[in-house]
C-alpha cells in the first residue's frame, strides 16, 4: 500500500484500520515508542511497537536516524500531546543508522557551528526542519504577492558581461586556464580567447536588466541568487545570496515605500497563516537561546509577537536629514558611544546608527529616504535641491538594512553627467542608456535580501543558519 | 490621479468618465489613432487624439516608442477589434523616441537575430512581450504544483565546492587573479587562496545536495540556475539556463515517471488557463512562421491543439530495449538515413532516434526508461538484470528531451563500488555518500530544463528567444 504523509495522518479525521508510514526515527523509547518523523510537518507520530512479538535484531535497529517503513492502524493514542498514534503490525528498517557514527544526535545538544559543518544532515533537526519549510513558504508568497499583482517574474543573467554597477566586488566566470593563459600582444589576458569572448562575472544585482524589462512590461520582479566576493565573515552576510528585485514603470518614490511596505507585510501575514506549528517551535527555540544572554540583550518581544508587530504597525518614513538630527542629539552620540561619531550632514550612516534609530528611537521598522547622492549609486534620481536623491533603505529591528531601493534617475542627460562623473563606462551601459533615449518615463524599484527576511522570520541570529549551504570566505563545502 | 492598467481597462464592465493610462505607443495612425500598449497585457488600448486641438508639436513627438500619459473618458469603441477606446483630453509626453533611432520599428519586421542583439529592448514586441508573460506564469505554475503539493522549495548552491557529479563541463569561479597567481611549491596554483579555499565551479545541477534535503523533508525542488560550459552552438543549448529538480525519498522509478506527467500535465495547463490571448498570439506566429516552410516540415498541429494533445494523452513508456527493437527495424535506419545508425543493444540515443520515436512512431511525448549503466550517470540504481539502470528521459515533440530522471541507487555498498570503478572520488562526495550510510531509503527525482518546456509551450523554435538574456559560446552581452 502506498504510504501516507505523517502530516496528513496527524490531520486526520478520523481513525483508520491500516495505514503505511515511512520516515526516519528521531527517538526510540522504552523498546516500544518510536518518533517518527518524515519532514512533513515539525510533528512526530508516535508508533507503537508491540516489542515482545517483535525480533531483537529488528528492536536493535531501530536506532535515531535510521529509515523505516511501519504498518498499522491510526488509533487515538493514549499518551498527551498527540491526538493519534499507530500501532506497529508491520516495521522494516529500510536503512540502518549506526548510532555511534550518526553525527545529529539529540541527546548531544549539537552546537550552531557542527550543524553547519553537516548541512547535509542538519536539516534532518526539528530546528533546521522548521527553518526550511518556512523559508519554502516565505519563497511561494513572494512569487504570490507579485504574480496576483501582475508583475512579470524575470531571470535576469547571473553571468555578466557588465561590471560597471559597482554594487560590490564581483566573482570572475572563466573557462581560461590558469597555465598557458591565453594572451595578448601586449601581454595583457585575451578575454576574447574565454567562453564568451569577454570578461565575465558572477551578478551582484538583476537590477539594471530589470529596468529595461520594466520599461516594456510595466510591472516585473526578479527573485534569483546574487553575488559578493567581499571578505565579510559575519552573522550579516554570505557571498551568494538570494535577491528579490521589483521594478515599476511609472512608480515614484512613495510609490515604491508603499510597494515595499505592503509586499514585506503580505509575505509575513501568509508565513504566518501557513506555517503555525514549525513558527511556534522557532519562538520557543529563540526563547531558549535568550536565556542564556542577559536581560539587557534579550528581545522585548517573543517571535510571533514581533511578526505581528510588523503587520499592524506602519513603517515609520523619516528623510535623511530628520535622522541625522535624530542621531546628532542622542546620547550614544553625544557621549561618544558609537564607533562613527555623527557630526554632519553627509555622513554614511553604519549599522550601529540602523540599530540605533530602529531599536532604540522608533522601535519599528523604518523606511530612510532622500540621501546625500554621493553616498548612493548612480543611477538613483536626483532631487530638485541638486544634493539628495530619491533613495530609501528600509531598516528591521535586529536585522539592519533588509531593503535598498530608488526611484531610478530617468533623465537621460542627468544620468550620463553622473556616469561621467563617476567614470562609469557608457559604451558599457549602452543597452542601460537605450531606456533614456527610447521612451523614458519616471520608475523605481528596490532589492531584499531574501535570507534577511527569512532572518527575521525565524528569528535565527546568524544568516549561515537559514541558507541551505551557505557560501561565505574559506566555505564552499557541499 | 493614479494610472490604471490597460488589462483592467479593456476588462472593465462599464465606460467610465474619467481615466488615466500610462504605457508605450506602438503604433500612431492618421494623426489620431494612439495604440498604447504598457505590457500588462498583448492587446493595445486605443486612444484617439483630438488633433484639430492639439499643438503640431505634441502630434509630431507620437512616435513608436515613446511613453505617453493620456487622460480622458473610457468610452465604448467605434472601430472594430476592440470593446473600449479612450478619448483623449489630456496627453503628456513622458519620454520621447526618436523615430529615426529607435531600433524596433514595427514596418521593418526586424529579425529574431536581430532581435536578440536587442534583447533589451525585444520585449517591447508583441512577439517577446508574450514570451515572457508565458514564462513567468509557468514559473509560478512550477511553484505552485509543488506547493500545493507540500513540497520544500530548496535553494542548493551555485557556487559548489564539488566538481563530481560529471554531468557537463563547469565554468570556474574564482577570485585569484591571472597575474601573479598564488602557487604552491611545486608551481600549481594554489586554491586555498582562492576566496572559498578550494577549487570552485558554477553548478550543473543541484541534484546531491537536493538528494540530502529530500532523505530528512520527504519531498523537495529546486528551481534555479544552472550552467554548462560546453560550445554547443545550437538551437537547443544555453550556457545558462534554468532547472527545476524535483527529489522524492520513498518513490521509485514509476512513481517518478506519475510525478514527472503529472507535473508537465499541470503546468501546460495552467498556462492555458491563465494566458489565453498570449498563446493565442503565439500560435498565429507560428503559423505565420510555418507558411515559409516546405509542406512536409510544418506541424501537423497547431501550438494550442498540440498543447491540448499532452494533457489529453498519456505519454507513452517504452524501456530502451523495446526503443532499440523499433529503432533498429525502422526505415530510416534500415535505408541508413540516420547519421548513427543503431546495430546494437547498448548504443547511445541520438536525437535523431528520438526524434523518430516521438514524432513519427508514437507520435506522442515518450518516456524511455531502463537505460545501459554504461551509458548513464553513477547515482542510478542497477536493476536486478545487473546491466540497465532505473533511468527515465522524457521526450518531447520538436524538443527532444525535456526530462532525465531516475530512481537513486540507495545501497551504499553498490553506489561505492560504482564510484570507484568510474573513478569519483569518495573523500569528495562524503557528504552524499552519508545520506546512504544513515537512513538511507528508496528515493527519485528528475531535472527539467524550464527553457525547453517554454520552448514547447511558446512554439518559438530557438531557445535564445525564450530567455531574457540568453548566454550562449561569445555571447555575454547586458
Amino acid at each position: 500500500m502506498r504510504h501516507t504523509r505523517i502530516l496528513d495522518l496527524l490531520n486526520s479525521t478520523k481513525t483508520l484500520q491500516e495505514v503505511n508510514v515511512k520516515g526516519w526515527v528521531r527517538t526510540f523509547r522504552n523498546n516500544q515508542f518510536i518518533a517518527l518523523n518524515d519532514g512533513s510537518t515539525i510533528h512526530n507520530i508516535q508508533c507503537v511497537v508491540d516489542f515482545e512479538n517483535t525480533a531483537d535484531e529488528t528492536l536493535k535497529r531501530i536506532t535515531t536516524g535510521a529509515a523505516v517503513s511501519v504498518t498499522g492502524a491510526l488509533v487515538e493514542s493514549q499518551g498527551a500531546g498527540q491526538k493519534y498514534e499507530v500501532q506497529v503490525v508491520k516495521l522494516e528498517i529500510l536503512g540502518d543508522s549506526d548510532a555511534e557514527k550518526f553525527p545529529i544526535q539529540p541527546k548531544n545538544k549539537p552546537s550552531l557551528d557542527f550543524l553547519r559543518e553537516n548541512a547535509h544532515l542538519r536539516v534532518r533537526t526539528n530546528m533546521f526542519g522548521a527553518i526550511m519549510r518556512v523559508r519554502s513558504v516565505l519563497s511561494y508568497a513572494v512569487h504570490s504577492y507579485f504574480q496576483e499583482k501582475g508583475f512579470v517574474y524575470v531571470n535576469t543573467p547571473i553571468i555578466t558581461g557588465s561590471d560597471a554597477e559597482g554594487a560590490g566586488e564581483m566573482f570572475k566566470v572563466t573557462a581560461l586556464p590558469f597555465d598557458n593563459t591565453p594572451r595578448t600582444e601586449d601581454g595583457n589576458v585575451n578575454y576574447k580567447e574565454d567562453f564568451f569572448g569577454k570578461e565575465t562575472n558572477l551578478t551582484v544585482s538583476g537590477q539594471l536588466e530589470g529596468e529595461t524589462f520594466a520599461m516594456a512590461l510595466g510591472q516585473i520582479y526578479t527573485f534569483g541568487p546574487t553575488f559578493r566576493a567581499e571578505n565579510s565573515n559575519t552573522s550579516r552576510h554570505l557571498a551568494e545570496f538570494w535577491m528579490i528585485e521589483p521594478e515599476v514603470a511609472f512608480n515614484d518614490l512613495t510609490d515604491n515605500m508603499d510597494l515595499a511596505e505592503d509586499f514585506i507585510q503580505y509575505v509575513i501575514k501568509y508565513t504566518i497563516d501557513k506555517c503555525p506549528d514549525d513558527l511556534k517551535f522557532l519562538e520557543s527555540r529563540l526563547l531558549d537561546e535568550e536565556k542564556s544572554k542577559p536581560q539587557a540583550e534579550r528581545s522585548e518581544m517573543a517571535l510571533l509577537e514581533k511578526l505581528n508587530f510588523v503587520l499592524e504597525n506602519n513603517f515609520k518614513r523619516v528623510s535623511y536629514t530628520e535622522a541625522i538630527d535624530i542621531l546628532r542629539d542622542c546620547p550614544p552620540n553625544k557621549k561618544k558611544k558609537f564607533n562613527y561619531i555623527i557630526n554632519e550632514w553627509g555622513a554614511d550612516l553604519q549599522s550601529e546608527h540602523e540599530r540605533y534609530l530602529v531599536e532604540k528611537h522608533f522601535k519599528c521598522p523604518v523606511i530612510l529616504f532622500d540621501y546625500p547622492a554621493n553616498i548612493k549609486a548612480f543611477y538613483m534620481r536626483l532631487n530638485e535641491d541638486g544634493k539628495t536623491v530619491r533613495a530609501m533603505d528600509i531598516l528591521f529591528p535586529g536585522i539592519g538594512e533588509i531593503v535598498g531601493g530608488s526611484q531610478r534617475e530617468e533623465r537621460f542627460d542627468v544620468l550620463v553627467e553622473k556616469m561621467k562623473a563617476l567614470g562609469i563606462d557608457e559604451e558599457e551601459l549602452w543597452w542601460y542608456l537605450d531606456t533614456r533615449r527610447f521612451g523614458s518615463a519616471v520608475h523605481s524599484g528596490f532589492g531584499l535580501g531574501f535570507e534577511r527576511l527569512v532572518l527575521f522570520v525565524t528569528g535565527m541570529t546568524n544568516i549561515r543558519d537559514v541558507i541551505p549551504f551557505p557560501r561565505t570566505p574559506m566555505n564552499a563545502e557541499f
